[in-house]
């Protein structure tokens, strides 16, 4: 009977077991490879895919962007402009315990050409939401974005 | 024998069994106190209560904010400010399945007077990250807010 008692507690604590440690580890790198992607800027499809289908882009001064089709629109026009180009680089992430949600806190860097293709440079501060979906992935539900200070930006 | 089993069945799997509608509830209800307590623009102390001990402020293009000390700095200066008037609505929450994490967007306005007192509105969008801590209230450990377009900023 102990023994009957015993596997029935195993079978029943060892669904809600995560560990964090490794999830924010798998984050952190998921946000590396999505960096290294889109400063590739090249493949949108490639680029899109860390984004969920109900993600949210809200950049500094920039309409709020709801979903794949708005996102890829954007990423679609970035991509095709000689000269643009946009680089991030994850400094934290934290997980719940319960694995399925996480943020990552970073800085990013984004190079814009106006009309005359002169370029500017915007340095920026992200913080990104994720949601571990059914397919065992980390994907982006919101993404934030907000200028660095004037001296932050001088000194890059 | 059957009895028993049911018993430490019912032990083992009561833990972690979190009401993420009753905290997503929570954690609102918090948010909207918190901009009760902030655009009443008097008590530094009740206002200072809902971020955490290493809370992160990031506003844009102002210098990123970490920790209570630095926080309180920034709050009293606003408050002791005449003219100065802060306000947010928060437009939706979501809790990790643990309960132990959770984040709310939503809309911001500052109202912020120049060295002659003439006053600049500023509207932004959001996002801040919520960890519950082991007194059971939800604080605020990460405190992003981004400039909405200029047509939102005209239309208001």
């Amino acid at each position: 009977m102990r023994a009957g008692v015993v596997l029935v507690l195993c079978v029943a604590c060892n669904k809600p077991r995560v560990d964090t440690a490794k999830e924010t580890q798998a984050l952190l790198e998921t946000d590396r490879a999505w960096a290294t992607q889109a400063s590739a800027g090249k493949n949108v499809d490639s680029v899109l895919a860390y984004w969920s289908e109900d993600a949210r882009v809200v950049m500094p001064g920039q309409a709020t962007l709801q979903g794949q089709s708005a996102i890829r629109a954007m990423v679609t026009s970035g991509f095709a402009t000689p000269g643009f180009h946009v680089s991030w680089s994850p400094e934290t992430a934290v997980v719940s315990q319960s694995g399925d949600l996480g943020y990552v806190i970073g800085t990013n860097e984004f190079i814009v050409p106006d009309s005359t293709g002169k370029t500017s440079k915007l340095i920026g501060r992200y913080l990104t939401v994720w949601r571990k979906e059914p397919d065992g992935r980390w994907r982006c539900v919101l993404d934030y974005s907000t200028p660095s200070p004037a001296e932050v930006v001088a000194k890059k």
